[in-house]
This record gives C-alpha cells, sequence and structure tokens, in this order.
C-alpha cells in the first residue's frame, strides 16, 4: 500500500515543561536530536516523510512544509493536499524504531492508532485520510476513535510501550537513558544527564561541569 | 511448553503513593481490582498462577503462597521451587490482556523482558528460572537485563504500553479511565473518579457525593 508519513514539527521553543532542566537552545536542539532518531526509523524503513512546521526549517532527509494555523488545523490541510494512505506520527517519541512503524502500516484495519501516555496520540495511520481530521489536544486517544466511528473506520488500537513515550517532562528522560541508542540519548550524556535512583525511584540528573570533570 | 505465572502482591497497605486520593481501606479493594483484572488475562489464556503475598490472602481462582521475606528473597525462593518455565508478572498492570501475555511466552529466546515506566520491570519470563534471581527495586529493567548477561541468557524485549503501565501515582488512573475494561475501571468509577481535562493536559479528579448527585 502506497502511503506517506507526515511529522509536525515546532523547531522554535518546543517542550518548554522541560525548561526546568534545559534552557530555550537546549530545549530546540533536544527536539531536533529526536527528531532525528523518529527520521532514522523512517528512513530505515524506506518510507518518505513531510515535516510539517510551525515555522521557518530545514532538514537534509526530509522535505518541510512550514504551516502557520494551529497543530489540527495544519494536519488537516496536509491530509486535504494526500491522494494516498497517511502516517501521522510524533516527532517527540525517539524511541520509535523502524519495526514499530511497520507493525502500524501493516494493520488490516482502516486506521491503526497508537496511544500516548497521557490520553494522547502518538501516532495515527489512516489509509482514506481525506475522511478524517486530527483531534490532537487534551484526552485527543478518545476524540480519535471517535472520529473514526464517524467516518465508519475500523480500528487497531496498537500496543507499544516505545511510541507511547512521548517526552514532555523531566521525569520522561529516564526512558531515552535507560532504553534509547539515538541521538537523542547522545544529546543529553553530552549535556551530562544521567540516572539518579533515590530510595528505588528513577529520575534523571544533570551534572554540572565541576561534577563531570 | 510448560510454564507457570508468579504474581507477587502486596494487600495490606498498597500503593501509599496513591494515600492523596486514596485512604487504605480503598487502596486495598483497588489493588485487589487491579489483581482481579490480571488473573483475567491469566486464566483466560489457561495459564496456572500462584499469588506470592507478603500477607494472609485468600483468591478464589488461584492458590496463594505467604511469604513474609522482601520482594525479590520471596520471588527468588519461589523460582527455586519451579522445574518449569516462569512467567512473574506484576499485580498492578490492569490494561494487561491475554494476547499481551501470549506475546511473552511464545518468545523464541530464553528470556523476555517487558519493561515498566521509570526503568521498571513489570514481567519476565525465564525458561530455566533455577539459574535466574529477581532485583525489583530502582531500575530493576537494567539490573534484570544485567543478570540475563551473567546466566548467558538471550532475551527479548516485549513492547507494550498496556504492560508498562503499572499504577503507582494519581496520574496513572488516567490509563485507566481511558483505556481500562475490567474491574479496576468499574472500582474507581464506582468511587467517582472521572477525567480531567484542563489546558490541555488530563488528569482524574474524584466527584464528591454532593457533586455526584
Amino acid at each position: 500500500m502506497h502511503f506517506h508519513v507526515l511529522i509536525p514539527f515546532k523547531p522554535v521553543n518546543p517542550k518548554t515543561r522541560l525548561s526546568c532542566i534545559l534552557d530555550q537552545e537546549e530545549r530546540e536542539a533536544f527536539a531536533r536530536a529526536m527528531l532525528d532518531d523518529v527520521i532514522a526509523a523512517v528512513t530505515k524503513s524506506a518510507y518518505s516523510a513531510t515535516i510539517l512546521c510551525t515555522h521557518p526549517f530545514e532538514h537534509e532527509q526530509a522535505p518541510v512544509a512550514v504551516r502557520t494555523e494551529p497543530l489540527n488545523e495544519a494536519i488537516d490541510w496536509a491530509l486535504s493536499q494526500f491522494r494516498c494512505a497517511v502516517l501521522i506520527i510524533m516527532a517527540d517519541i525517539p524511541l520509535v524504531q523502524a519495526v514499530d512503524l511497520q507493525r502500524i502500516v501493516s494493520t488490516g484495519k482502516d486506521m491503526a492508532i497508537v496511544p500516548g501516555r497521557g490520553g494522547g496520540t502518538n501516532a495515527i495511520f489512516v489509509k482514506n485520510p481525506r475522511c478524517f481530521r486530527a483531534d490532537f489536544y487534551g484526552a485527543s486517544f478518545l476524540d480519535h476513535m471517535r472520529i473514526a466511528e464517524e467516518c465508519g473506520f475500523s480500528v487497531e488500537v496498537i500496543d507499544s510501550f516505545r511510541m507511547s513515550t512521548d517526552m514532555d517532562e523531566k521525569d520522561d528522560l529516564v526512558e531515552i537513558l535507560i532504553h534509547g541508542k539515538g541521538r537523542s540519548r547522545e544529546y543529553l550524556e553530552r549535556l551530562g544527564f544521567v540516572l539518579s535512583i533515590d530510595r528505588g525511584r528513577v529520575s534523571v540528573k544533570r551534572n554540572t561541569h565541576e561534577e563531570a570533570f
């Protein structure tokens, strides 16, 4: 089946809930490293992708469409352009592997959806995107299931820890330091992030220059 | 392959990080509801299970072994008793389904491991358990991977959102209200828990009697 991958991405001042441990420049570099990990999984699968950006941005491995409207409207605009199936995948799930994407697009249903933690949606594959609309805020998993029902789509829910794990808050970085293998892990380690275990609970801490050397 | 399921369970004063929203009696009933959901997946798969308990406890669907030593020592004691493969599975992953358990035990490797969020381990299947030892605190996923290496085991990491989702803190309950279908969802709803969405972030709140009627 012919399909295209769409990756929404915010290159400017992303991931503000990480401001407690990363300044704006670092958050932008970290978001870019996560995007690279997602694109690595896409290109390893030999899929073609477009990055849907809020601001001018360039990437050597994928074309960029810049749209200034809010996320859902931008995605709906993109969906209306496609004449083929679409896989929408978030740019902040750096644990994703090529094999995970293959699980999604090999669905026998009209649509496959990957829940994110906290009620979110981290990926959607729609075979007939022109009938679909995006609703990526709040409990978006339930909203997307409702929209699928309105469209009359059969749906497969894909059960994946790697793809459910998006990076919003400090403790989410634990998952990269434990399970990550790509650029986002490299980047965090370069900044001095290490695991921190206190009374059985795992978090991350950032070694200062003084501590690191 | 013949194997047995082992489910560690703490019936008395469990889940203390939920004390902010559930009193001790409610936490005990909630832990029991989650255990029932896990056992439902086990019995649907026609597997046989033993509950490994810290305190005297009875369950109509599975025998109980009461052990007073700490969790890891209790599991190691149990492993030493088995002459067959063992699936150790946590009692606080109420989203687990029978099909998920089948994914684990059909591994072609010597061991399969299911990471939990935050560095934990939520299930382990070991074909030769007498060579293994449990290490269920802190970053237990990394510890178990190291122990598997020491044992010379080949390992499959099972990628599952449902099984990675354990219930430790208030926001974890979101997942039950969105994805749950079993007794733990019923129990939370009976207590008045509903989803609460504030500026795109999803949490839970508990309606008091006054609000609910």
